[in-house]
């Protein structure tokens, strides 16, 4: 390189690049930047110079300064300028309307070339089409780019909105652990070795669940706090190892409080970043309804498609594939796709292999046409009649296709609902620019986990049944319905919650219906039960995923464009190199040694 | 326990307990809270019932509400109730002028025992006498003492404030990473096993350095963030393993721009959270006259009390004690205490043993009498004239004390600077209610590691050298100075930051300096090295002690008191009993292996 770097000394910036405006016409201004792109024109060099702010032209001419100019010669892309001169109105000709400072230009009268920039190996503007682990190898060249600055101060606006919001509302923002103790209920956790306490551990928080209600216990009432949690768990496209989680709690609330609490939270936080109005009236669906209707606990209501069952119009047919589904236990249902009667025969094969990958064995079609005929591949077996009842059951018109499915209600719901999904995007139903909010209510209490033979809780242990479940905790744990709750955004679920247990006895039963004995809940959460016994007011709160909803409000595809240094899929960060191999004498220092098994060395190397 | 527990079901709290006032008299309002006291006088049960916002006193009365009376009468300390009933005025006489709400009462119409309590280990109120690991253990009642419930108060808008100032001066809040890479160069990392990647670890950061010039370099200009950091160090009084962070950088900037956004930034916190005034501009002392003055580079300067070298004054003194440190490159310095030339030869030898622990092998003293005389145990071997000039050069008055310390320059500035302290203590010379607020500027770049037989980087190896200093750091590191700053206040450094090296030749000199092979440099900073190759800005950042600063603020003596959760001196936290052992197979998951020695083991037992 044949330019000598220099400092700024003696210089003090005046203006960001993207803040030049007719004000400045006329005046000298300081600015710095990076060089977005080099123009040699007309004896002339035009420099793009951008900054947080944006971008402006600087042009160095020999006539203005021949120093500068002959650095500018030298300056390739994102070298880091500081730059003086007056900014000057542009020829009507030579405005750029794609810029907003576009009308002005600056001319060199200094120019100082602070550092220069080898190529970057992708361009830094947004769209590129780049595989994602160079970007994320280079994430501060990828960070650069607009949009993806965009997203983080978005994200910077979303957390200030938030916390705004909770300052006023009288709520406190409460710092709680990152080294805890380990709690195997839920998910796998980080472990992380103790010098001083050899052989033992601490973990890192899945959640700050047990400190939150320790805060209510100790009387704090409103507590809330953005938070970093972790899972190691093998990860998802919209999971991370570490994620960061709006956490709060309240104590002497009903969920009619939370509901209120959390939808004008919503709508604030909307308002004041994108400028939108958000409802503050949510609708809500109970979790039974909407497994029932749409196949999820996490509808996507942007669209409506619900689901119809017809078993009973067709429990009496002698066609034998849903005879013996039905005689079962199963169900048939369906969805109406509107206008797509067409619908070639090879895309019905697709969609048959689609719903295969979730469990459903076959698709039930029927198309009814605009000139009121109807084709399914069924109608040897039921007949026309009770397609066309059906076809009625379920408000199909000219024009509409209904595919149904016959299986055991779960394979159903899963299956009915991904199709749901699929059918609204092939037909491009899903109004991008909607934001359809809804509460999820009255989740079961407990779910059975076939691994471990055992219902474990839904949400968590420490949720509430529903006052009216509770004499079912021990009978019938399967029917218990909790007090619990989960805001859902465009089919994601963005935040989820509960009322709290706060009486002894019913945590207990609770224990007791997962199979925790008292010795194993005491080794748990002792301190936790101990606390509760010193005066525990009610108490509910709620957990909203930051990730997922800025990533909704960014209409991005993935978390990761939301976090400014992201890990992988396999949870390894691909810029630092973590994790990574540590010296010796750390393990030592910690008590711990390595415990590989030779297959898994010899895959190391 | 006779009483039912009972539920809100019906009712909704309508005030805090401590905002009861005229508005409220003779309308019926719902209390919720916690039994503070309970006393029964003249036929009524009186129930302190108190919540965030306050005390309010409750009055359950048989002519009001017989079941609500018989209730209370089973009603202990820190039971949680709700309570519905008229707010009334109370006479005259009954009125308790130290209760904002002292002046109204609520008779009970109804009164339902939400939950019942155990008789707490200590009193729920301010400064009880009770053991550290008791509060701690029992944390939730802790924190329901009010000036705990203040401290946390005080650390929420404290962030709080700080988060609306960087906000309105366009900083950006991003979150970096927690699981990171370990890099051993200064404190020990906390480590965290990798499953997915078998035989690596991540480190928790000891800071976002790294991250924070990343984003500098990704043109983020203006960073801050609120972040957990770790040290796995043996704990001090004032440190914890992990602590919280207000973590800065900002780029195209000098140190003139850093002081002065930090003053804006202290003034801001300091005028909205506790009403003070802190002037704009502190001052400033280099790091060279604060250990020469003070024998501090964080010198509490809420009072005087500076260091008077008498060195020249005593070098030609045939006192061999003097003379023999003299020739040996020691110095004789000395400071006065006002007033205190009546202190008792009993005191002055507990004064010699305090400085012995700091590496002082003696203490002279002078006692400069009212009366014009002077008593000396050193005026047999200098001479009163001397004795006079020291008097005089010191500027010491009749009635005041002259101590004195003859040693390496390094161990009279730390015995002396102690001592100063331990004598502003005991002659009550600190004003409690001063805010002493310094930068302490021009720190060295390096101090030599005697263990390690080689310079380290006294901030960090990112520092920016002085620049009239680069070319002395090869030939002489030891005298480098860096535009490195520390912000003091009443002796406590709740800040630190400095510019940083943002050109590569630079920075491989400095790594060169501290030892480090260009190997070396590469395998821990690596990635960072490669960012600073596409254009890195010049950029200057800081760090403040969340804690730290919020404690001082506060008053305490302790972090622990304004961390919800704090952890031991062992790093255990008492209450959750983390860390703890955790199950054989999470280790085999994480492909690690207990690695305890016997003698270990044994003291486990």
């Amino acid at each position: 390189m044949t330019i000598r770097m220099e400092t700024m000394q003696g210089l003090h910036r005046t203006h960001g690049c993207g803040t030049i405006s007719e004000q400045e016409v006329g005046k000298e201004v300081v600015l710095c930047g990076w060089v977005e792109r080099r123009r040699d024109h007309g004896g002339l060099i035009f420099l793009d110079l951008r900054d947080r702010s944006g971008v402006v032209q600087v042009v160095a001419s020999p006539d203005h300064n021949v120093e500068s100019f002959h650095k500018a010669e030298d300056v390739r892309n994102e070298y880091v300028l500081c730059v003086r001169g007056k900014i000057t109105k542009r020829d009507e000709a030579a405005i750029n309307p794609n810029l907003p400072t576009g009308a002005y230009e600056m001319f060199c009268e200094e120019l100082r070339v602070l550092n220069s920039a080898k190529t970057p190996p992708f361009y830094i503007q947004d769209d590129i089409d780049v595989d994602e682990n160079i970007r994320l190898k280079y994430r501060y060249l990828d960070l650069r780019r607009p949009e993806m600055q965009r997203n983080l101060i978005l994200r910077h606006k979303v957390t200030k909105a938030m916390r705004d919001f909770f300052d006023s509302r009288d709520f406190l923002e409460i710092e709680t652990p990152m080294l805890t103790k380990s709690t195997p209920e839920g998910a796998r956790d980080y472990l992380v070795p103790s010098r001083v306490n050899a052989g033992t551990f601490y973990a890192l928080p899945q959640s700050p669940q047990i400190f939150k209600q320790i805060l209510m216990v100790a009387g704090y009432e409103k507590y809330f706090q953005i938070v970093r949690c972790f899972r190691d768990e093998d990860l998802r496209a919209d999971r991370q190892p570490e994620f960061t989680q709006l956490d709060l709690e309240m104590s002497f609330v009903d969920e009619e409080d939370i509901y209120s609490m959390l939808e004008e939270m919503i709508a604030h936080v909307f308002k004041t970043t994108l400028g939108k109005e958000i409802p503050l009236s949510m609708p809500r669906i109970t979790w039974d309804e909407a497994m029932d209707k749409y196949g999820s606990d996490k509808p996507d209501l942007r669209f409506d498609m619900a689901f119809t069952d017809v078993t009973d119009l067709v429990k009496d047919t002698e066609f034998k594939v849903f005879r013996s589904v039905i005689d079962n236990g199963g169900v048939v249902k369906g969805i109406v796709v509107p206008g797509d009667a067409g619908i070639p025969r090879r895309e019905l094969d697709d969609l048959v292999e689609y719903v295969n990958r979730y469990g459903a064995k076959g698709l039930a079609w029927a198309c009814f046409n605009e000139d009121g005929s109807i084709k399914s591949q069924i109608m040897k077996f039921l007949g026309e009649d009770t397609i066309r009842n059906i076809g009625e059951k379920m408000g199909a018109k000219g024009g509409d296709l209904v595919l149904m499915i016959a299986d055991k209600p779960a394979t159903v719901a899963r299956a009915l609902g991904e199709l749901r999904l699929e059918m609204a995007r092939r037909m491009n139903m899903i109004d991008q620019d909607k934001l359809a909010f809804t509460w999820v209510t009255d989740f079961p209490m407990f779910e059975y986990n076939e691994d471990e033979k055992r219902y474990v809780a839904m949400h968590h242990p420490f949720t509430m049944p529903r006052h009216e479940d509770l004499d079912k905790l021990e009978s019938d744990p399967g029917s218990v319905k909790a007090i619990a709750y989960d805001m859902v955004l465009n089919g994601v679920e963005i935040g989820g919650g509960s009322l709290r247990i706060y009486q002894s006895d019913v945590q207990e039963k609770v224990f007791k219906a997962i199979g925790l004995s008292e010795e194993e809940a005491k080794s748990k959460f002792g301190f936790m039960l101990d606390a509760f016994q010193y005066g525990a007011p009610p108490h509910a709160g709620c957990a909203f995923g930051l990730d997922r909803l800025v990533m909704l409000m960014a209409k991005r595809q993935s978390i990761r464009d939301v976090i400014a240094f992201p890990k992988t899929q396999s949870a390894s960060d691909i810029m630092s190199q973590a994790p990574s191999e540590v010296e010796p004498k750390q393990l030592k220092e910690l008590h711990i040694k390595p415990d590989i098994e030779e297959e898994e060395e010899q895959s190391l190397v």
